[in-house]
C-alpha cells in the first residue's frame, strides 16, 4: 500500500466523460489498496472562458479579482470528480485551496505555497476515502484567494506530496513523458525513462512545458519522487529522480529545451559604477517582473550596456518601467525586442565532458545562426537567438548531440 | 449619506454588459455619497449550467459537492463586478461567503445563515470602497461550503443589511415591484407601493416568487426596510414595511398568491392515538422535507387519515419515506398526488373584515372549482385545488376582491 498524490491536468478532466475516466483510473488504484490524494486543474477551456469574461469588462483587471475569478475553475472540477467517485461507491471529499489550508504569499496570479495543513486530508485517507484538492490555488494570511499562475496545479500536486510525505507524485498529463526535446519541433525526439531533478529543473526553466518549474524545484527540494505519465496512453512515463544514470550509454546531453516567451530589454550607456545593477533590477523585481538572463558589457567610455531577458508578457511593462527610470539612471536610452527565443542544452553529463559549448556554437555557426547572448551553468548552456531560427537550431543540435531516435525503416 | 445593501439577481448580472450596467448604477449611488454593500447572484444560466455538469455524471450527487460546485457561480459574478467598478475608478472588493464569515448550519443546499462577521466589510466601507458579496452561499463551522437554496441571494442581502444595520435593503430584480398577483396570470394585476412584512411573508410563503421567503422573515425579524425594484426600469418599486396602510382605500385583500410547486401525501387509516402526528412528521422533518399544510380527519372506526403538503421536488422522497414507515405506523396505506396547487388570499385588512372566507368559497363555487383542503391564518386564507383550475381561480378572486387595475380605454 502506497500513498500517491496524483495530478490531472485540464485536458485530462476536460469533459464530464474524461472526469469519469479519471474516476475509473482512481478506483483501480484505490481497489489495489493505495491511498490517493488527487490535485486537479480546471476543465480545459474553462480558465480561458473565465479570462475572457474579465477581458470583456476590462483590459486591466485587478490581480486579486482575477484570482477570485479563475480559482472557480478548479473548484468546479473537484466537485465533479468527487461526485464521479461517489457514484462508484468510493468515499471522496473535495477541498478548495483554502479549505485544505494551502497558505501562500500574496503575489496574486503567481503566489508561492508556504504551508499546507494535512489534518483534514489524513482524516479522509484514514477513513478509506480519496481526497480531491483544487490545484493552482491557495489563500494568503488575510484569507484572500490566490493562484499559483499557469501550470500551478503541478506545484499543488508536488506540495501536497511533500506535505503528506507521499511515496510518489504522479503528474498525469496529455504527453506520455519527458522528451529529449519537443516532438512537434523535432519528430525524432525520444522519451526519457528517467531524468534528474537538476536536468528537469533546467528543462522546465528553459521552456519545456511538461512540468511547471516550481513543481520541479519543490519536488527536488523535498525529495519527492515525481513521475510524468499520460492520462490517455499507458506506459511508465518519465521518472524524475535524484539518481544520475551512470550507464555507459549515458549521453552528454539529456535534452534540448527552448522558449519562445522571451523578450530582452537593454539599458544603454549607464555609468559603470557600483550598484547600477541593483538600481536597475530592484525596481524590476518590485514590479513582480521576473528577470532571466542578465548580460552586462562595459564599453570604453566607462559606461555600460545592461541587457536582461524577461517573459514576453512582462516586456511592455519592463520597457515602460525602465524608460521612466532612464533619466534617474543617467542612461543614454532604453530599447528592446520580443522576437527572440532561447535554446538550451541540458545534461548532467556536461560536468565530465569538455567541449559541449564549442560544439554547440559550431553547430549553430554551420547553420549561420547568430548568437545574441549566452549563459551557462554546470549542466546547461543557453543561447538567445532570433526566434525565426528556433526550429532550425533545435533540430541541428538534436542531431549533432546524438539525441535522434533510431527510426526503423518499417515505421 | 445612507448605507444601502443592494442585491442584484441573475438576470440583472446575466451578461458582462449587464454587469457593467450594474456598475454604472452603483457608481451613481456611490457618487451621491452612499455606502454600498452589494450581494449578487450567479449570472443567469450559470447555475443551471453547473447543475447540468453534475447531471452528466450522476443523478444523485452528494449535496456537499453540489454546494462546492454551484457556489462557484456567484464567485464569478463578484470578481467581474469588482473589476467593472475598479474600471470606473471605484475601490471595490469582492468576498465569497466564507471570506466575509457568513456562517450557516450544515443543511447543504438549503442552509440557514447563523452569523455574519462585519469587520472586513466595515474596513472597506470606511475607506470609501464598495463591498461585493457572493449571494446564496456560506460556510459551516467545519469550513464546508454551503448554499442557501434557490433564491438564497435575497436572504444574503437581507442578512447583510441586518448585520450592518443598513438603512435599506434594496432587491434589484427583473420585476418592478410586488403585484397583487402574478401579472402573467392576471393581466389586470397592480403593483403595490407598499406591503407589510406579514403580507409579504404570506405572499412569499405561498409562492409569490418576487422574494425568497427567508429573506422576508429575516427582514421582518430584524426590522430591515426592504424594497423590491427593477434593475432595468426606473421607479420606486415596492417597499415592504412594518407600517400598515390605514387609508380609507385600503383594500381588505392586498394580494393573491399561488403556488404550483405543491404535492400532497396522505397516510390512510392510522390509529388515532396521541403522538401519531409526530411519529409521521418527525421522520419527514429529519429527512429535511419541509411540510406545509397539515390536515387530519378522524374517521368513525377510530383511525385517522393524515394529509400534508410538501414541495413538489420532495414529493417522491416523502412518498417513499412514508411507504416505508406505513407498516410501523399500522397505516392502511399511503397515497398522494402532485397535480394540485394552492391559492391564497392575503391581507392585513382581513383582521377587521369578516366574510372574506365565505366570499372566497362562494367565488370558487360559482366557477365549479372543488376545494381539496383549507388553511387559514390571521391575514391569509389558502385553499388547495386541482392545478388545472389555477388561472381560473386566481382571476375570479382578483376580480371579486376588487384588485383589478382600472384600465383606461386608451390602453
Amino acid at each position: 500500500m502506497a500513498l500517491y498524490v496524483q495530478k490531472y491536468g485540464g485536458t485530462s478532466v476536460g469533459t464530464t466523460e474524461r472526469i469519469e475516466a479519471v474516476a475509473d483510473k482512481l478506483k483501480a488504484f484505490h481497489d489495489e489498496g493505495h491511498q490517493l490524494v488527487v490535485a486537479v486543474s480546471a476543465m480545459s477551456g474553462e480558465t480561458n472562458r473565465l479570462i475572457g469574461l474579465a477581458g470583456a469588462i476590462t483590459d486591466n483587471p485587478s490581480p486579486r479579482e482575477m484570482d477570485v475569478l479563475v480559482s472557480t475553475g478548479e473548484q468546479v472540477t473537484i466537485a465533479l470528480l468527487a461526485m464521479a467517485l461517489e457514484k462508484r461507491g468510493i468515499t471522496a471529499r473535495s477541498f478548495t485551496g483554502w479549505q485544505v489550508g494551502i497558505k501562500t504569499n500574496r503575489a496574486y496570479m503567481k503566489a508561492r505555497i508556504e504551508d499546507i495543513e494535512t489534518d483534514k486530508m489524513r482524516d479522509v485517507l484514514n477513513s478509506g476515502g480519496i481526497v480531491i484538492v483544487a490545484g493552482f490555488q491557495g489563500v494568503d494570511d488575510d484569507n484572500n484567494i490566490t493562484t499559483l499562475g499557469r501550470g500551478g496545479s503541478d506545484t499543488t500536486g508536488v506540495a501536497l506530496a511533500a506535505a503528506l510525505n507521499a511515496d510518489e507524485c504522479q503528474i498525469y498529463t496529455d504527453v506520455d513523458g519527458v522528451y529529449t526535446t519537443d516532438p512537434r519541433v523535432v519528430p525524432a525526439a525520444r522519451r526519457m525513462d528517467t531524468v534528474t531533478f537538476e536536468e528537469m529543473l533546467e528543462m522546465a526553466s528553459l521552456g519545456s512545458k511538461v512540468l511547471q518549474i516550481r513543481s520541479v524545484e519543490f519536488a527536488g527540494k523535498y525529495k519527492v519522487p515525481l513521475r510524468v505519465l499520460s492520462s490517455f496512453k499507458g506506459g511508465n512515463g518519465t521518472l524524475i529522480t535524484t539518481e544520475e544514470n551512470n550507464s555507459v550509454e549515458n549521453p552528454v546531453i539529456s535534452g534540448i529545451a527552448f522558449n519562445r516567451d522571451e523578450a530582452k530589454v537593454t539599458v544603454q550607456g549607464v555609468p559603470d559604477i557600483p550598484g547600477v545593477a541593483s538600481r536597475i533590477l530592484v525596481p524590476v523585481s518590485d514590479a513582480n517582473i521576473e528577470v532571466d538572463m542578465i548580460v552586462q558589457n562595459v564599453s570604453e567610455d566607462g559606461s555600460t550596456d545592461f541587457t536582461f531577458t524577461v517573459h514576453r508578457n512582462d516586456y511592455q511593462k519592463a520597457l515602460k518601467l525602465l524608460t521612466e527610470l532612464a533619466e534617474e539612471l543617467n542612461a543614454k536610452g532604453v530599447n528592446g525586442t520580443d522576437d527572440i527565443c532561447k535554446v538550451s542544452l541540458v545534461g548532467v553529463g556536461m560536468r565530465s565532458h569538455a567541449g559541449v559549448a564549442s560544439k554547440m556554437f559550431k553547430t549553430l555557426a554551420d547553420e549561420s545562426i547568430n548568437i545574441l547572448a549566452i549563459t551557462t551553468s554546470e549542466i546547461k548552456i543557453s543561447v538567445v537567438i532570433e526566434e525565426k531560427y528556433l526550429e532550425l537550431a533545435v533540430r541541428a543540435l538534436h542531431t549533432a548531440f546524438g539525441l535522434d531516435a533510431e527510426v526503423s525503416e518499417e515505421q
